[in-house]
């Protein structure tokens, strides 16, 4: 058969296989290089040829020439601040599924929830060449840079300025939480927020829900930490020990709330009922265990990862808002 | 100044940016190869002007071409079986700041705690010709694909087979645990276990501990779930209504320990204790807090990392050994 001679050749990084293969198969480099690259124009006795004689030489195609050729890296970046944090592992791997199913690769950078780093780790990727890149609770209100086009997903960004975004509907969440807390019959409530727009919009939410009710609320504020939920929760107890009700902006400092209510004897839900945010791993665990709002996180980074690929495609994306979901558990009673 | 001609020419993927740059800072394309290669015979003016043009057209050079003219990616794979398991989130963290500090990056992928999707996704990140490979928890006895003499290094491996590894010395926690529940003075432990290597070497140092004393143990198996951890503890308590200490293989399990003495009214530590293991987030944020044998996962990651640099580096690597440490809580009691 005929070997066309512009096909973009294989190569090795060290420099190894691609000729030995060719040689033992008795066909051309070219050839090769068109096994592997799926072109459609190899004859099947030679196709299996080639990879018979590939897989007995233990070859293995790099896809850094091949993508060179085709311009493009099969890599996408991914800026998130901490990968140990339960919920941002849960985004993770739902950007991994969906980006697995196209034989892309997540390349991973932390920025640790500060602007300079994410510009840092934004540059740090860009010189890996990723075909485009996804953000994490990006921090700035500054646009990273675009070589080549390359476009930037945003998942639960600070500021909401940023045209191709996956967030959750954090207004509707807080809403969620004051309905709940109705239906456990409380009218004392209080809210633990944290700085940041999340927590602003869950609190926004949650006002609106209670005062359909005519109900007002009591406030503090922590820092997402479970530290800062026991102080918040002892300040607010301490000035109005008639509580009976505590929505909190995050599972972790939730699980502060419950215990500096374990600790003054308070009974939950009977004295207290409390209402978390998040429903990564750690809600379920907690004592009692919280009912929470859930954010759909394995499923906000597979859309996130959608948008990616769409956006390679040269598609318009358009932003995806997630409605978020009541889990009712042990903290606030039976209905 | 002269030009020279043996440079190693940075191609933009999408075939953008290098010309324009050499064209406006009036030099030839290797010079400003050479500037981002921080080759240190480029003129400082030169290098200044370079730099500047490149920065105006918002010009990042491609690591694509020039590493596939080093013969590097600089990207290291990296196969965990879950990204969102807080104990392997902390791993990646160490991993990715020793990588961070020269320059290299992390591809991801993940095996579900399974051989062959472990082996897939090796492969899959030898397509993107990483420079080695680190692989967490690994589930198979076969040696992994090494093409171009790619080195996995592995970490808590199920098999300790592999002369690259990183693990914790799993025996001496059992230890560490007989002891702790020796001195709060316990005499009727129970041992809750997982299926697997780690759980019986923790085991096999629990009861060489409980042997200097004379004593025996109970035993039963979970699969490191926390409902699990609530069945085994309901189960040996029925029989064993004696029973005054569990050690648990996990602190998921755990987390199922504790529920099941709260639900049968036992105090947690005056009537049981319970030591746990890992040591991730949720230790701490258990009622009562609990006590356990830390590993010391962000520092094992690390040292893995290290090991994979050493590789690359033409270096021998020596398996390293981590000991464990006790983390005293209120599950155990004060002293």
């Amino acid at each position: 058969m005929p070997e066309p001679t512009s096909t973009a050749v294989i190569t090795s990084p060290r420099g190894s296989g691609i000729r030995e293969v060719a040689r033992l198969a008795g066909v051309s480099i070219a050839t090769v290089s068109r096994v592997f690259n799926d072109a459609s124009a190899v004859n099947p006795d030679t196709r299996r040829r080639v990879l018979e004689r590939a897989a007995a030489l233990g070859y293995e195609p790099s896809s850094l020439g091949r993508n060179l050729a085709r311009g493009r890296s099969e890599l996408l970046g991914l800026i998130v601040p901490d990968v140990s944090f339960p919920l941002y592992g849960q985004m993770i791997s739902g950007i991994e599924d969906v980006l697995g199913q196209r034989g892309m690769s997540i390349l991973l950078a932390s920025s640790h929830d500060d602007a300079d780093r994410e510009l840092a780790a934004s540059r740090h990727l860009l010189r890996h060449a990723v075909d485009g890149g996804i953000v994490i609770n990006s921090q700035t209100d500054a646009a990273l840079p675009s070589p080549r086009g390359v476009n930037w997903v945003h998942v639960s960004p600070e500021h909401g300025i940023w045209p191709c975004r996956v967030e959750l509907d954090n207004v509707a969440g807080g809403g969620l939480a004051a309905l709940e807390l109705l239906r456990a019959g409380r009218r004392h409530a209080a809210y633990i927020g944290a700085p940041g727009r999340e927590s602003a919009e869950r609190e926004r939410g949650f006002a609106a829900g209670l005062r359909r009710d005519d109900l007002a609320y009591r406030r503090a504020q922590g820092d997402y930490t479970e530290l800062s939920g026991t102080q918040a929760a002892d300040r607010l107890l301490e000035e109005f020990p008639a509580l009976d009700a505590f929505f909190v902006a995050g599972d972790l400092m939730a699980a502060g709330v419950l215990r500096a209510l374990h600790l003054r004897g308070l009974r939950v839900p009977d004295d207290v009922a409390v209402v978390g945010f998040d429903d990564a791993v750690l809600a379920s665990l907690l004592y009692p265990r919280l009912t929470t709002i859930r954010q759909p996180a394995y499923e906000m980074g597979a859309a996130a990862a959608r948008l990616s690929l769409q956006l390679l495609a040269g598609l318009r994306a358009e932003p995806v808002t997630f409605p978020p979901e009541l889990v009712r558990r042990e903290s606030t009673g039976p209905p």
